[in-house]
């Protein structure tokens, strides 16, 4: 499995490109950071970030994208930043037909470190053993990515487990439901 | 000139078509009310929107797409919404190289009543009357884009005007600082 990690902004949006092989192996491909200039008109910056994640997308050919889920905690200029050029890499896939997922910031940290609540180093830390790199990932963007895609990676097993529980569940719920309408007849 | 208007959102979002010709005389030409279910995934939802508004774009072809500024006044989630349809429209046009302006919600109404602070019905009836139509233009998000893309013909003069003022004293205070430079030789 192919995973695209976006860790979304306007001024700086990390990429990356990892690919998931049996068990919790994982290898990084590709890593880099788009940045817009604050000065810059917004349709400008956003058409810079679409044209190099068009181009990933088109060159890579992810299996997911795996994207930031974005709250509210952060001042409220900041999370419009991010949550527009989120939603054009998340347009960019459904173009595509490239299925989309959101991971938040403490998943991901629990994914990678086992802890929810990690911090900066630990993050990247653990990022470049698990990616065996020779050197830790830099700026903070381009290791956000880098573990969100590894959270990915991960996660998806279980997200595929817990959908097919749910889908049971669901089934059961509407049999029971049956059996009742019948009992009380 | 002719001008997009919209009212970015993710449950409904407003597009309109005007014409502006000499004085502050504006024909409607199109009107529609893009909306996608709150239950479906968030890329599908951004697809939907993109497919109607790329679309508008190519058959109407307009010179200028003028979006609502999205304020923090109202609740996160909305806004991130807002924030992401506004996003999609600013980057279909960045596409095609049509400029995009921003107006808030407060320029809105100022330019078409004549105060800042008009309600919803005052803008309508204000609308209704500017495009000589037959009926008021119902739901509120097919109004407000109506009342965003008459906003912007009738402020396009003024904003031109603030623009080469602001390049013309711009080179004054260029000149005064190479004036003052020498002086001080």
């Amino acid at each position: 499995m192919r995973v695209m990690g976006v860790d979304p902004g306007l001024t700086r949006c990390g990429l990356s490109m990892v690919e998931a092989s049996s068990g919790r192996k994982v290898v990084a491909l590709d890593v880099d950071v788009v940045r817009t200039p604050a000065n810059q008109p917004l349709p400008q910056r956003l058409l810079a970030i679409s044209e190099v994640v068009e181009h990933w997308m088109d060159t890579h050919r992810p299996d997911v994208v795996a994207i930031e889920r974005v709250f509210a905690q952060q001042n409220v200029s900041t999370v419009m930043g991010t949550a527009q050029a989120g939603g054009i890499v998340a347009l960019s896939a459904a173009k595509r037909g490239i299925e989309v997922y959101f991971h938040t910031p403490s998943e991901v940290k629990a994914a990678v470190t086992g802890n929810g609540r990690a911090d900066k180093s630990q993050v990247t830390a653990m990022i470049t053993r698990i990616l065996q790199l020779q050197t830790a990932p830099k700026p903070a963007d381009a290791a956000d990515a880098l573990a969100l895609a590894i959270c990915h990676c991960w996660r998806a097993p279980m997200l595929a487990r817990m959908a097919k529980a749910e889908a049971a569940a669901e089934e059961q719920r509407k049999a029971f439901a049956a059996r009742m309408k019948a009992v009380a007849r």
